[in-house]
């Protein structure tokens, strides 16, 4: 089985993505980013992704125009459901049907075009527990699906979903892009930002990711709307 | 495992998705249809699937808008690259991406979204032999990532891909599809439609097509642009 060091990172404007496009520069890879302007509440966090391109320098940053709101069905993308202040039971309502199927479908598409063997993605088990598609088994099954559907896989390359996240605690994750330098203080986390990208810091990512900064010890550099904060 | 009647069905104006709902419909599912607009070419063809979806009364028919030019790749949604005239060796250039996973991802979220545990694909196996994901392998591996993928799966429920014409020739297709009263003059295969839905007689898609009625010994009803043929 053929490989090679091209990567499609997707980087939503997180933390979590800018660490692992972080990690993947720092493994050697040539990275093309990967965005998604899917209609999302969080338009501030497009804005991040674009600004954690070019501050990595990746070989190229597409954002694909991707109307979920056309699906619904989570309080991400219908505005008929509300984002909750408190975490909650079983598969939060944040839970964007097929989300990660749908990105890793497109990241698929966009590496046999670039020729890349690798997709990167930065999942988390740990804090996103609730979340189906963001298991190591789903992953597995991903990259075996891959592996049959492309040209690239029949033609001998072997496809690797890359998940350099999926077992690391927040803390880890922000020690691990400290010490590789990553400027926090550009990523958006929060699911209500406002277009300056400032944060609630009530909703369930923003209240991980201030606990994440917290437990490792860390400056928390994020903007909040109240900054009491 | 639960299941129920609810179906997704793709349906891109061709004679397969045609005859794909039909026998969905004939089996006793509750069909929600579901096109792409990905600005391929062939307009013509969402305007067949708007007139088929109405005739088989669909319970609803969605049209996502899905710009596969962003990605490029393919002589389907890359004006650099002809739709050739002739058969070629290996995976044509006609292949787009990634495209079934990515056009199943969205027929899972769908899914999701309506309740659905049954989606509907009307890939050929014997005609398309190039397409790596029109393989029954591929269709096997998709199936068993959707159930980890999911809500609904994690929830017990059993999605189901159904490809009730993998293993069918052009002519078993089109018999199939006439016992079940599909009225084949709606629909529309050519890569190179013009906007009246007119085909060109020539490329693959069109070959196979003819070929198909012939060997069924059903009348062509196709409208083809040169009239001779």
């Amino acid at each position: 089985m053929k490989t090679n060091n091209k990567a499609i990172v997707l980087v939503s404007g997180g933390l979590d993505s800018a660490t692992t496009l972080a990690m993947a520069i720092n493994d050697g890879y040539e990275c093309y980013a990967l965005s998604f302007n899917y209609h999302q509440r969080n338009i501030a966090e497009l804005n991040a992704a674009a600004k954690i391109a070019t501050a990595f320098k990746v070989k190229q940053h597409k954002i694909l125009d991707l109307d979920l709101t056309q699906i619904g069905g989570s309080a991400l993308t219908d505005d008929n459901i509300n984002v909750p202040e408190q975490a909650s039971e079983g598969i939060p309502v944040t839970y964007v049907p097929a989300r990660n199927t749908i990105f890793l479908s497109f990241a698929l598409a966009y590496a046999e075009v670039t020729g890349a063997c690798n997709i990167f993605l930065g999942i988390n088990a740990v804090d996103y527990s609730g979340y189906p598609d963001c298991r190591p088994e789903y992953i597995k099954s991903f990259e075996k699906m891959a592996q049959l559907a492309t040209k690239a896989g029949v033609e001998g390359q072997n496809i690797t979903i890359h998940t350099p996240l999926i077992n690391l605690s927040k803390a880890e994750i922000i020690n691990t892009g400290t010490r590789l330098e990553v400027d926090y203080s550009m990523t958006v986390s929060c699911y209500q930002a406002d277009e300056y990208g400032r944060a609630c810091g009530l909703c369930d990512s923003c209240r991980f990711r201030k606990e994440g900064f917290l437990s490792a010890g860390v400056l928390d550099p994020t903007h909040y709307k109240d900054t009491r904060q």
